[in-house]
């Protein structure tokens, strides 16, 4: 059963697996005149509409890491999206540049839910997409971006955030966010602490939010990504049962939402 | 799909659905000479082992809500044993007499650790029983109860607390644990409130627990319970979403453990 579970949670099984004909291609879009460049994954033996999924990147840019969800969410039927938040051909060669590029979007709040919308727009927009059964899910800082699409108020069914920053310069109001929010967290993360869950937690139940929360024994951040390395000491590090679990947790939230 | 996963997570399409052959008997047993009155269910049309989960009861003792769940994870392909820790006919009539029984055990964690173990032991001698796949469920006093038979080193695969206890007079060293933790909370919880649950996370956190711990939006104590009643406000009350989330994050738990 484990095996079979597991390789489900990985999207190894497909939905129509014999058939499934994976498919995937680059695709360039704008904002406010600004070029940007996604990636969209689907599989072309599936029939009919189906859910459109956007996976929001991380600090580093659009990376194989979100092409490899996408590619994952495409073997389970859905349509996705990686969006690119940072523009064509920006793609932040280390820590201080992905600093850089991330502060960008932090600090202006209102341009990173415009770049989301964008990808959310293009995402609608393509084939085999039912404009009615959408959701985003996002990595780290792209886990903030889920979050601030959520609090625009973005017609979305829900959002998943993996090891994403919780706190925000623009706190949610009752009605604000019409959509359904999973949060997976790392228990020990050390760049999103429990201080920050706190605020979270309590913006969300002021805003009469549904969500869940999910926390990892031992996760630190960057749980889901194998490039975060295997030193839970620096902050960051991959762990595979988290991993695992969280693309599982996601599932069940799509099952329900869709 | 949602009406599908729904009733999956409810047990209701059960594992040979169509040859189902569910039953269930009342089932006497001891913990030093006192009389114990648990609750046996299992699918008699299942062949060879299965693992075995004990389900612990809420403050008021074994109910008509353990016998539910008993019935509904033989419906999965489980045999399931609702344990009775206060003693045959020891069934409190009100919440006094539910406050002393459960006091009674909170003050003696020996005791209370005790009987959880007899009602595991009972368990594991039913046919069909696989002694090396064993776990626990709990609600509320339950909820603690299957933490505190995790603590006290029990040898199960896992266990889960619903809208359970956190606090604990025996607190887990590393190593004690040896089974994995899944603990279902109501975000608003007012009888489990944030610092016990903060101080849950530290204890199992120095003690190297492999635990994953889910937060639901406007879920008080007693979630998973119709008799809670409807009205938040109270501290206690049913909340569905809550209830059928908990339920399938029990069956991905299984999933991985069994």
């Amino acid at each position: 059963m484990k095996t079979v579970v597991m390789l489900a949670a990985l999207g190894l099984l497909g939905v129509g697996s014999a058939r499934a004909e994976l498919v995937n291609k680059v695709v360039t879009y704008e904002q406010d005149g600004v070029v940007l460049e996604g990636y969209l994954a689907w599989d072309d033996a599936v029939e009919g509409l189906r859910p459109g999924v956007l996976v929001v990147h991380q600090w580093m840019g659009l990376s194989d890491n979100e092409r490899m969800r996408a590619d994952m969410l495409a073997a389970l039927g859905y349509v996705a999206f990686a969006a690119d938040i940072y523009g064509q051909g920006i793609r932040p060669a280390n820590v201080a540049e992905a600093s850089e590029q991330a502060g960008k979007y932090y600090g202006d709040l209102p341009l990173y839910r415009a770049r989301l919308q964008a990808g959310l727009d293009e995402l609608k927009k393509q084939p085999g997409v039912d404009p009615d059964r959408l959701a985003a899910i996002g990595y780290c800082f792209g886990g903030k971006g889920v979050l601030e699409l959520a609090r625009s108020g973005a017609d979305v069914a829900g959002v998943v955030s993996f090891h994403g920053n919780l706190d925000t310069g623009m706190p949610a109001s009752p009605g604000d966010i019409k959509c359904k929010i999973l949060v997976c967290h790392g228990a020990i993360d050390p760049y999103v602490k429990p201080e920050a869950v706190a605020a979270f937690l309590k913006e969300m139940d002021a805003a009469q939010v549904d969500f869940q929360l999910i926390m990892y024994s031992g996760a630190v951040h960057g749980f889901t990504q194998k490039s975060s390395g295997n030193d839970p000491s620096k902050g960051a590090a991959y762990n595979e049962a988290a991993d695992l679990r969280s693309w599982i947790a996601m599932n069940d939230f799509f099952a329900e939402i869709f």
